[in-house]
């Protein structure tokens, strides 16, 4: 298998597991409707940790242009590969994406609220203030990728190494997520964004394209400051 | 011990653990009742994830006619082992949810919902429109068994593997299980409910023959390709 | 450290961390109030899980005569052992059970219901049918010494079976704990139920002697049939 | 990387995830906001294990005062390391309460409640009664010391012992949280108090300095006291 058909399939998963348990939560008649932040913080742990077990040997697992971008800028994986992995990580977001839309497709026109519908694909601020909604996407970025990579240079039996990526993620959404959602990731926002704009999803409104570049770029310069942080500390 | 034995124990086991989750949660009176969706999947993926490590390096613990088939057809698995392994899973789904029925013996004359108590024993839909919801089947089978396989040829410490498949159930129930009660597995949903319409249940209602098509042929037929699809991937 | 001592303080952790948990989500004013069946079912599963770690490889983390009963007629265990474990195990139970008492000491007395309290040391039906709650325990510690048997019986990387034992006491809490409350260890209802009895709780009532002997011979049968079904079986 | 900044990053990010997720439970419109036990419990467990994991091999992975004095008491770690790491501890625990300021800075002048905020990033007891407050934090921290020792004294795979650590703070919140908060740590407690203190809050009230030396010094002597009985019993 080549790395761009692992990163394609991974966040592809990806995407599809954490973007439908925001689903099962969400919509109207879903048996897990209101399941609650553990629900939702658990799923997007898993939705992570599976594809990362599946694909790791073979392309890193970043799933994550910030992720890419941050190792690349940090001088641990090669620029020439930035574009492709960005590539092959947008296109499994959106296959994702509609991958979703399709496993709840009844429950699309029985679901009234737009902004709900919108929030199984992308996040939105719990408070808009761009410049504050940005600074909490840095931050939580920053530490992902920071303790990714120093959780990584650590001796750890096989496959515990990606145990402990599920609690990174399940913490960072437990204890960052409050005030935008935890995009920490472009093609997990940007990606399923662009899914939910060009499907025909049952009663849908507006894809809230002016915050949408929000949880592209905080994440971006967050996955380069963390990744630029770990050299100077470890 | 045999491989059908292993196979009739497991999913015994597998049925027993998971269809008890559901009582716990649904019979009046029960301590669990109204636990919540994380209480459900949760018991779902230490109901799969703890027979899966007492009987893998016996019979690889399959538990499941859809995983069988699937790696029958992709030539993973003993054409001529089939029919004795859906045998044995399903002898082993029904004892499974009579035990659930003598566990909770005293509940199921204090609980009103007849289609509450058929709940326990096999799947329904949220919505009920049967190409979804034999569509949601399909993905939620073929992600399931697509995953098994590509986290199953990583090296890992032993028991990491069994690791994930808790992981990975608990992720499809938290996330594809919204519109059907993600059967994905045939010896969970029609033995369970072959058990429900011999057992003398207190107050029961019929066993929806009219569904029970669905959680037997569309996770079968997304084992298949879950299965054909890892061979064409990795 | 002496077997017995291994016994004693591992099962004076477990009841000190199981009933503790009941005690948060029991008494009034604690901050874990009404926390639901997903934080009790955790709370003890970590609570067996690390002692069992702890002590595991002095005295094989029994914490429970009725495991110790059953490996004994299983002839896994010494029978010339059984009373000296049991009566660490016992008197462990006890010690847990009073450090409950002291740890939330200024709770008890703004606890009004004498049932809650008294459900922190020790279980109690949610209905009332000596029979089916004998069968109910009986079934649940047989499952519980099969699979930590069948479980034990398998290779894997070290400290990774603790793990599933973690997983096994919280998926039967979880599926199979509804009915009962799933003592499924005499030390852990009879011990600290004498504890209620002697210590001067505040506003305490009756420790319910009539049902007292259910959690403890169920358990006791169960772990003899689970241990000899192992036999049988592997 | 030297030990001490081991010890000043990893209080950091402990303390940033702790009271973050504090923070998501807590603040008006928060996303997590009313999350529950399992919310706040699961992620201090993450909270410690993730630093644990990332800094355990440099410094041992402290992080806390109390467990640093206790093994100096024990004679397990050399005194005259002890000033140089708890003030690195003190100073984590301070940038880590600011980070959560930050990463939340919209919320704070949204919500009302002065004890709520202040409860983010400090503890405070459910019955203010000092000495049993301070019997509460005595007991929880002397029973993670002498457990995180116990446990570390066993062979387990690489990473298996920081999972059963991440297990045992989340039991220590599960079962001995609910009468104080379970601070069991004075960096965790007394740090960010000083961070509440300093930073321009918005509507923020007093930092409730009369209870503050209660999670510093039941901590201490309970840490003390455990790695005490660890050199006896084991």
């Amino acid at each position: 298998m080549s790395k761009l058909i692992a990163e394609f399939v991974g966040t592809m998963i990806l995407v599809y597991l954490g973007d439908g348990v925001c689903a099962n939560c969400t919509l109207t008649k879903s048996k897990g409707q209101n399941g609650g932040w553990m629900v939702i913080t658990a799923g997007w742990a898993f939705a992570v940790g599976i594809p990362a077990l599946m694909f790791g040997s073979v392309s890193g697992a970043h799933f994550n242009p910030a992720l890419t971008i941050g190792l690349a800028a940090a001088g641990k994986f090669p620029a020439a590969e930035v574009p492709g992995y960005i590539i092959a990580q947008m296109l499994g977001g959106i296959v994702g994406g509609a991958l979703v839309w399709i496993t709840y497709l009844p429950h699309w026109e029985k679901t009234e609220d737009k902004a709900a519908k919108l929030g199984i694909f992308c996040t939105a601020p719990a408070i808009r203030n761009l410049p504050s909604n940005f600074l909490t996407e840095f931050l939580g970025t920053a530490l992902l990728v920071f303790a990714i990579l120093g959780m990584g240079a650590q001796h750890t039996a096989l496959g515990i190494g990606t145990l402990f990526v599920v609690f990174l993620i399940w913490s960072i959404g437990l204890s960052l997520g409050g005030p935008t959602g935890y995009a920490i990731n472009p093609a997990r926002d940007l990606a399923p964004r662009i899914a939910h704009a060009i499907l025909p999803i049952a009663g849908k409104g507006g894809s809230d394209w002016s915050y949408s570049w929000i949880p592209v770029f905080g994440p971006i310069a967050g996955g380069i400051c963390g990744a630029l942080l770990f050299n100077v500390i470890f």
